[in-house]
């Protein structure tokens, strides 16, 4: 994959992960052993993943009435990904770890991302295995956590229901005492669980011997009653076959049941589904009602999935981008091997010539450079948020602390890396198909694929609407306007960098600019202090607000690509990473006039509008 | 449908299509004939084709080695609109056709587009017998034109080649008289074709009696050469199977055979193929090479062929608007019923009340306006290309006349007509998805195909960057740029009535600034008279001038709904017509000054960046 050396810059040169090695905790690593992860990683990526994207498209999951069948090709990626050890990667030696830095385990993921997304690198029974650790009891973290990190079992999280999606606040899964002793159960206090969640990803398969759920219900009161919003839920573990203290199976199915498969439009080799919980389908002891182990304290359920959000999120991103990425190189080996046309002007009259490679018009070319700047932009967004990860790990603690900067950071910069590239990328995957002409509207090319795969990400793990009112109704107020403060002078740090670079100084200005465009609708929106008014326009917020993120990074990488200098550069990398800036300032950055506009009057058009109006 | 008043709206009130009944043409009409051909057809659409819409989507067409075999459904729409009359409408009494407008037949296939875009309305058979009504012989005519109107055959169009897409000047079919006496065929001078033809829309299929297919080709010169560029094209009717002179089938296949279907990511209602042309299995008389009949003169193909382009270009300008129009319906009827979250601010803040509708929520509001100032300008637009259509087939001949001011409007307009609607009305089906969230991304719902069936229309008929260039690179040129000062002439004038209205004064200078903007950068963009620099930019700049002629068409249309005066408005309908004018003006037509940026500074980042940086 010609994409390799782009992650290598990106991770070496631009990120310095090797500096991490500096700190206790990958004391042992080096860039060999970073190498060495990168390229088993691509290697199965390759060798299991790339071979099946198509043919886990076409073989839809199903199900026989007992089993959910996926194609032998799901099976084989997973078990090659399992064997890498790389679900516990990050974890600690005493768990089975590598105690390898988060970013370049999320660099290693890319690989998968590409090669085939919805086959898909397990980020939900790591993040599941991953809260565990942060919530769960040493039995649950022994019993649970253990045999997901291993692979032996999957994960899943089970949050939205069919009536509460985006609300999570109107969930109405049911969890009440199981009997006498309910308390004193040593996997956890034991509930029963009750009712039904939607859009449940990996819900239902045989790849591994059991299934995690992670579920959302809540606790009834003393009058049975449930306690409406957010603070009523609470956290359960719910396998899907029982399970005792040793982590082995009972021979006892738990009260969980497949109400159905999602037929989706993309992603299709993940199942998506519809689970009952506790409808006495598979009683335990004879008695309906899903068996469900308490995770953290009750009512703290939703603060306890919060702590997997940034991660999950970054992991989203990640998809889109290398999404992208995958369209980029698909349309890219198309263009330079396709003759189509002739050059316009004078030298493209004489029909006798040949035709040209299409890659050299300008308008595909314009096509393929958009893309560069999209993915590869994109790609550097989720690799720095994912370094701050590690700096909110490990790096110095403390008020103001290189550790507290970075979790404020991450903050801010997380709607972004979540929503930026779900918008960005599919649009570049739009434009491989365009170049592709005819070609790309059929499926004997990969990119219809990707841009189907591509439109989910706007939507699972938070919709753009959810992003874009977290950002500019939270994210940018929390701890007084700290976090866009933080985000603001790493900016103006760069810009002011790159300003004494000739080559880079009008976009620094731009970049500048930008800043305080947003920064200034960022008051205008909040002026009257009604979050009505303000939030009318989240979304064009968050557009411009991402350009100006990514312009950030674009300007950042010119500024190291010239090692800070301004040297003639002739290697065709840089060359093309300075082009797809360029690009970035010229192409892209101008559009956050537009967006912000509304954002600064606070238009009302849409608000407003009465509704038998549309 | 709740869009048949919006369709009346444009027709009568804006376009006053009554007031084409005054010419002698149309003079039996009325508006009770025009809305008994529109009731109609929207009866069959809601009869026949919406029903079909998924099933001809999950049914894709199949060869049995044989026969190509389309859903039942298919048949009965097919046959259910052909009984209609709507394949010759627009045509002369004496061959059967209603003399019906143009405009009037696109407004009453703009059912047809919505509610089975794949099913579709035979333009390509309408377009075909139209085309051989101008170029063709009175036999040729009768026997082909003719059949085609009365729905008993169908027609298709080959023009692409595996190797020549959007270049046409590189077709190598070739066409060689067919032996002794080849000029004497009554059917016209007789060839025989050997090639192959590639994206042939409805190119194989069962649901009428024959297929007519219109095939360019080049004739040899007397070394056998083929003469290189469009100079060479000739065109040829070749019957899937033999006919004679009284359009009866000889009972003879011609040498057409199916070499494969195109497996497709949407459009699946039409067949997609590529064909062989005189390969010799069905031999004619013992002999390969498929029976071809001249139209036209030698050389002159392509000019017979673009004789169509126009109405083909607005055709496929409507199947893009109308799956708008569909996914506006449909997640518009989903947001008013589907209960999720609650408002923003204190009101929001009790979780005890039950949620609110999405329709509620200003993001979900921005994205169905958005949909509707997508789909319902667009259709306008279109409706008037429709007029101008009309006006230029019945309006005062000569020099500076309505006709031949229509028809050079009409080549303005075109690209516009062609790409805007693929590209944004595009955008609104994924609006719509988003509006329904996780459901939108499932095939229980239609919007997900909406917006694979839509990702067509920017690559068929010319893609966006063949429109680009045909716009900047020609259209704004052609008779020293009379087209462009003709349209901005209709912009002026619509600014200058809006401005009267004080409710619409503000968007009449953004509009008269638009265009001076737009006109500026036509200018710049040909400062060096470079076809390479004035055309690096190309897809930018029809982006800003689509935009721009979209914000005519809507300040046109508030203007209109506003009768010219300013009186409150509370006729629903109106509000919100007036709300989407608002919403395009206010969140899109400030779009235009960052398309623009690159296009008068003619910016060479794309065309200049070495192919080994990409």
């Amino acid at each position: 994959m010609s994409f390799r050396p782009t992650l290598d810059f990106l991770l070496y040169d631009w990120l310095d992960a090797e500096s991490l090695n500096g700190r206790e905790r990958f004391a042992d690593h080096s860039r060999e052993t970073f190498d060495a992860v990168l390229d088993t990683c691509e290697r199965i990526a390759r060798e299991k993943y790339a071979p099946a994207n198509r043919i886990v498209d076409t073989q839809e999951p199903r199900f026989d009435g007992e089993r959910v069948i996926l194609p032998q090709a799901t099976h084989d990626a997973h078990a090659a990904f399992a064997a890498s050890g790389m679900l516990s990667a990050a974890q600690d030696y005493e768990i089975g770890g590598m105690q390898l830095p988060y970013t370049v385990q999320a660099a290693a993921n890319s690989f998968f991302a590409m090669a085939s997304v919805s086959i898909g690198s397990n980020l939900l029974t790591s993040g599941n295995a991953n809260l565990l650790l942060v919530h769960g009891t040493p039995m649950q973290q022994e019993v649970f956590a253990k045999n997901e990190f291993s692979g032996r079992w999957a994960g899943t999280m089970c949050l939205s229901e069919p009536q509460a999606g985006s609300s999570l606040s109107d969930v109405v899964t049911r969890a009440v005492p199981d009997g006498d002793g309910f308390e004193a159960d040593p996997l956890g206090p034991r509930y029963r669980l009750t009712g039904n969640k939607m859009w449940i990803s990996s819900g239902d398969h045989e790849l591994t011997e059991n299934i995690v759920h992670i579920v959302l219900a809540k606790i009834p009161d003393a009058q049975g009653k449930l306690v409406p919003g957010t603070r009523g839920i609470s956290l359960f573990i719910v396998p899907k076959r029982m399970v005792d203290t040793a982590g082995a199976l009972t021979g006892e199915r738990n009260d969980v049941a497949l109400a159905g498969l999602n037929h989706k439009l993309g992603w299709r080799g993940t199942t998506n589904t519809l689970l009952n919980f506790g409808e006495g389908r598979f009683p335990v002891g004879g008695q309906a009602g899903a068996v469900g182990y308490l995770v953290g304290q009750p009512g703290k359920g939703l603060h306890c999935m919060f702590h997997m959000m940034n991660e999950a999120r970054i992991g989203i991103g990640m998809a889109a981008s290398m999404l992208g990425m995958a369209g980029y190189e698909a349309s890219l080996a198309y263009a330079r091997q396709r003759p189509q046309g002739r050059p316009v002007g004078p030298a493209g009259k004489d029909a006798a010539k040949p035709q040209v490679r299409i890659i050299e018009h300008a308008d595909v070319r314009r096509m393929l450079l958009a893309q560069k700047s999209y993915c590869e932009g994109a790609l550097a967004l989720q690799l720095y948020c994912a370094r701050l990860v590690d700096e909110q790990k490990t790096g110095a603690a403390g008020p103001g602390g290189v550790a507290d900067d970075a979790r404020l950071l991450l903050e801010v910069l997380t709607p972004i890396a979540k929503s930026w590239p779900s918008e960005w990328c599919l649009e570049a995957n739009s434009l491989a198909i365009q170049v592709l002409g005819g070609y790309g509207y059929t499926r004997d090319f990969p990119v219809e694929q990707y841009w189907r795969d591509n439109r989910l990400n706007m939507i699972h793990e938070g919709t753009h609407g959810i992003q874009a009112a977290d950002l500019l109704g939270r994210k940018v107020l929390m701890e007084e306007g700290r976090g866009l403060s933080l985000l603001a002078d790493r900016i103006a740090d760069t810009a002011r960098r790159a300003s004494a670079v000739p080559a880079l100084a009008d976009d620094a200005r731009a970049l500048t600019d930008a800043l305080a465009q947003v920064q200034s609708a960022t008051r205008a929106a909040w002026s009257t202090g009604e979050p009505r008014d303000a939030l009318a326009n989240a979304v064009p917020y968050m557009q411009a607000f991402g350009h100006t993120v990514l312009a950030w990074i674009w300007l950042d990488l010119a500024h190291r690509s010239l090692h800070g200098g301004n040297a003639a550069v002739t290697d065709p990398a840089t060359v093309g990473r300075l082009g797809a800036a360029s690009y970035f300032f010229r192409y892209e950055l101008p559009k956050i006039g537009a967006w912000l506009r509304v954002v600064e009057t606070r238009d009302p058009t849409c608000a407003e509008l009465p509704e038998e109006a549309f």
